[in-house]
């Protein structure tokens, strides 16, 4: 393959064959195909997009360009959980430890969080001791033992969509979902994944601002996912508010203790039964998604899914208090709560973008690879889209290294909420 | 600027202002901008077509991007003339002494060929003595004594447009035709140019392969020229077979001479006499289009043309017995002579860009930036399309390195030509 005709056939939006694809992916994965070559290919793909069969192509090629997780050992039926990344997203923390307790096993690397939205690893890590390092074996063992295991990115998987991810970044070619889809799965596939549950996070504060393209994803992930022999369940949930009140990655952590004690906000309880419960029903531990809900919610009710949570946080080196009681999360300096000024009204809107962009802000998110996370700050929002406020009643709390960061950001939160005098209806937070 | 909104707003097809492309100019002059991010808008420019407003903002920003000639110091009206490139185009060696017998200034800048189609500094090349580096100075200075001036390249003029034409080169971005207008023109811009003409070719073997293309170019060329404040005359003229019968870099020059003695292939008079005729109107030294092409064909029927074209050979350190004695020219090892095998029959076909293959697989021309060319080698056509061929007439010479270099072409321009029992009609030289 030469690549100079491998990207006029892309830019010209022919079908590249299978094996052109595997060429440029070992190629690029090798240090041999120059930047500037790839970059121009991506801006081609993003604008005369994959087909599904070349889509998954590239997937597997991107899977294979590295080390693969052989996790056939493990004595029970395995899944992975995803999400397409949301601002407060921490439903990884709840959900992972109530499908260990329902009897799957996990088996997860996560990412570190770019952007608005953030990223488990960079929430586990303000947690003391925990362990975010562990190799493929440990994983494996950990994994067999108490049926979850989680890590950061090892760059011995998948390189080539490390390489390719980081130009996609630097290149403003991000937004194409053939390669949003192939990036998320060959990930997963490198890390012995066979059913994964993928929760596409869809409104203002997620990559996909609408349904149509939320849809579109997850169609996308599905099919080519089948094509590479994956089952995978794909959940299109609400990401134009907030999920939970907290946003800041310890604060997030907090709040993930308080909804495995059944002391979390409501409508973020509801999304982790969701996804637990279609997550049963897809691996096969339950009959129908009513029953698998049923289990998810009885598995919190009892205690058992905080029980695997604290045996998990012990396992990775943290200490199972922590879910339990707060006092160990670091405190940010300044705290500034934001009131509600005048009528009586109606919240129409919580813009949860502009609460991600004033976490980013505050220093709870990074904008560049090498941007230092700070654990403490970060957002609490006390209500939620068609809650009745009245005047002096709390809007959102601020947690700030400084008066005047929190005075920057309490201008972005405010651009993005807008209040009703009449009764309005929340979105529904199962979209599709 | 921020560049990755500036490459997503390309890919979004949205209009860039005029002082961001300025600044990407600037920058990306400057090396401040890595070459994975420019070829990422390049593919975006391909797939979402500048406007002529932006075209005109980058031409002017790239011929801005480093130092301009000023030519207001010439005595005369000066003209440029410039040819998209095509197989045995030797027409600048035969048309710049006309236009400098019948009065007007021409100092050009020239390049070196890549791929099929030949660089006027690459023949000039192969004549002993010939210096093709003059400073700016020296060629003013030539220009205001003779009236011709011709010179490589320079670094110093328009920078902007060799980092973004390499780039093009390694990464499938060449056919965009606001690209390839603002290449020329800033260029020309830079080198102090006011009117231009330009042959735009057609067919096999030019880079425009049909007349639809070439009319885009041609009209993309007039309307951004006159943006930027030149005239541009635009003329299309046939490149589906090659311009005369020599093709190779010594023997071009040795054609060129025998056109300024009268003795050359009628179709290249021709169209040499059509596009001096052009300019000298275009610059308002004959009233009309028939005037400027009586007075071309007067100063070649009166030897003023030629003792132009001494005078200028002996100005740039060539001995001017170079364009009526072939002599000096390298004679290739090997020499085949191809002949029409079969019935008498008609030539269909003869294909430029076949040629323009042989020609390189010779040797002489340069498929990377670093090849070095072989003045010697080339290919002499004997026929055109048309003509009526006996059995064993010579179709065409082919001058080699080596038997397998002359075996190896020679199946190449076997494939191009086709032959007719019936009464074959050739394209028009002029198209448009």
């Amino acid at each position: 393959m030469q690549i100079l005709e491998f990207i006029a056939a892309r830019r010209d939006g022919n079908v590249h064959l299978e094996a052109d694809i595997r060429s440029f992916v070992t190629r690029l994965t090798a240090g041999e195909i120059p930047d500037y070559q790839i970059s121009a290919w991506l801006m081609a793909a993003v604008l005369k997009p994959l087909t599904v069969d070349e889509t998954a192509w590239l997937t597997m090629a991107m899977a294979e360009s590295g080390e693969r997780l052989d996790l056939s050992s493990l004595p029970k039926p395995w899944v992975d959980k995803h999400s397409t990344g949301g601002v407060g997203d921490k439903t990884t923390l709840v959900v992972l430890p109530m499908l260990a307790a329902c009897g799957l096993t996990v088996v997860k690397m996560s990412g570190r969080g770019l952007g608005i939205t953030g990223g488990t690893i960079d929430k586990l890590s303000s947690v003391p001791g925990f362990n975010l390092n562990l190799t493929p074996e440990e994983m494996i063992r950990q994994a067999a033992r108490i049926g979850i295991a989680i890590t950061g990115q090892t760059p011995r998987l998948a390189p080539a969509d490390k390489i390719l991810y980081a130009l996609r970044d630097a290149t403003s070619t991000i937004e194409s979902i053939p390669l949003i889809a192939s990036s998320i799965l060959s990930k997963k596939i490198a890390g012995g994944a066979q059913t994964i549950v993928l929760d596409v996070k869809c409104g203002s504060g997620a990559f996909m601002k609408n349904l149509t393209r939320a849809r579109e994803l997850a169609t996308a992930l599905v099919d080519i996912g089948r094509r590479c022999g994956l089952r995978v369940e794909a959940v299109i949930t609400d990401m134009d508010q907030v999920l939970g009140d907290a946003c800041g990655n310890a604060m997030e952590v907090v709040e993930a203790g308080r909804v495995l004690c059944r002391k979390g906000p409501a409508r973020f309880e509801e999304l982790c039964v969701h996804l637990t419960g279609v997550t049963l029903h897809a691996a096969g531990k339950a009959n129908s998604l009513d029953e698998g809900r049923k289990k998810a919610t009885e598995c919190l009710a009892s205690g058992k899914a905080l029980l695997k949570a604290e045996e998990w946080f012990e396992a990775q080196g943290a200490n199972p208090q922590c879910l339990v009681d707060s006092s160990w999360a670091p405190k940010a300096p300044v705290r500034g709560v934001v009131k509600h000024v005048g009528q009586p009204a109606y919240i129409a809107k919580f813009d949860a973008e502009a609460v991600g962009r004033a976490v980013l802000r505050l220093g709870g998110g990074r904008l560049a690879k090498d941007d230092v996370v700070d654990p403490a700050v970060g957002i609490e929002v006390h209500v939620r889209v068609g809650d009745l406020v009245q005047a002096q009643q709390p809007l959102f709390t601020i947690f700030a290294k400084s008066d005047d960061d929190a005075m920057a950001v309490r201008a972005v939160i405010d651009a993005g909420i807008e209040v009703s005098p009449n009764k309005v209806t929340p979105q529904p937070l199962v979209l599709g």
